[in-house]
């Protein structure tokens, strides 16, 4: 019995639904308002003591850190596996779904953004260019990467839809929330739209949640 | 045939050094120079095109991405495991590590803080608080999960050095750099003061490399 406690627009809440969905595996929603800070509070910070979502329950234990809940359900449940088995696919998918976690999210991530609002007065402007910032320094190189990569086969890198996507696909989704410009990256918007009407995509899709307006 | 490309202060290299430690892997050390900006030349990028410290380079293959990395040293030499083998040190130790690879180290690298200086005007008191701010915002839940850690066999709560040492030494190493006191954890602190004088970690400090001042 899966059950993944998160908030809708979240992008690392995003990736365990998607790491879900291609696993094929059931699970039941529960919202966590981070717009109200219920993450905050003593109820969740009881679930999860840092207040960050997601928290994936598994049973009786509880898993947190999105990239750490997806290594943990690859093994836990080894079927339609999220992580390219054989090499070089592995260390590449690897390197770039953890550039993409480390250098894009975490400092775009909404802790940060209040941080430089609060404290540095930055303005929607401000704001914009400090997200924009994170996100071309690495989805250059990442296009890059993937361009010469000479085993891609179009338009899933690493042959289907896996790691690289749930990681991928909600950062995209959040990238245009914030005004970016995806023209100049064509083989991650053509990952992008290749999900579109995939029929675990759409129902991992923010707007597709309980909590979503 | 390793070869780690690195910087001796960077804290992402300094996990690596102490995971080839650990495993007792040999390894030659090529630095990149990170103030004059070696890491943003044409040669270093023909190497990583991410421009980022560390690129381990393993015979041909080159591996890039420090969690990334980590997690294939496992694979790739199954001797002296870094990552717990058996639950609930397992999915304890990868929360514990990504949150610290994530919500602190992300925010508080090189690039970031010179974003903030640049383009917010941060002197240095506020470069100060906003290193301060992501430290403890990460390392109180951490202190407060490895106290509720029943199994924990002081003062290494896995058991022996590993994943959770290679990330959490350098992490602290760099706090003290930017003036955090490190009295209110005494948890993180009592594996500090530990492995001061094991021979790996002490090859592995910044201090020891060839390009140290």
């Amino acid at each position: 019995m899966l059950t993944l406690h998160g908030y809708f627009r979240s992008s690392t809440t995003y990736r365990i639904r998607l790491g879900l969905a291609i696993k094929g595996l059931e699970y039941s929603a529960m919202p966590v308002n981070l717009v109200t800070g219920e993450h905050s509070g003593e109820t969740y910070k009881a679930l999860n003591a840092f207040g960050t979502v997601p928290t994936l329950v598994d049973g009786d234990e509880r898993l947190v850190q999105s990239m750490a809940i997806l290594a943990e359900l690859d093994e836990r449940y080894p079927d339609k596996p999220l992580l390219p088995v054989s090499q070089p696919f592995r260390r590449i998918c690897r390197e770039l779904c953890y550039a993409i976690a480390t250098e894009i999210h975490a400092p775009n991530n909404l802790a940060a953004l209040k941080y430089i609002k609060a404290e540095f007065n930055a303005d929607e402007t401000a704001v914009k260019a400090w997200y924009a910032h994170w996100i071309h320094r690495t989805f250059e190189p990442v296009e890059q990467r993937l361009a010469a990569f000479d085993a891609r086969q179009s338009p899933y890198p690493f042959g289907a839809a896996g790691l690289f996507e749930t990681v991928l696909i909600p950062q995209i989704y959040n990238a245009r929330r914030f005004g970016i410009v995806m023209d100049r990256y064509p083989i991650l918007s053509a990952i992008d739209a290749e999900v579109k009407g995939d029929p675990r995509f759409d129902a991992a899709h923010p707007d597709a949640q309980p909590d979503a307006p």
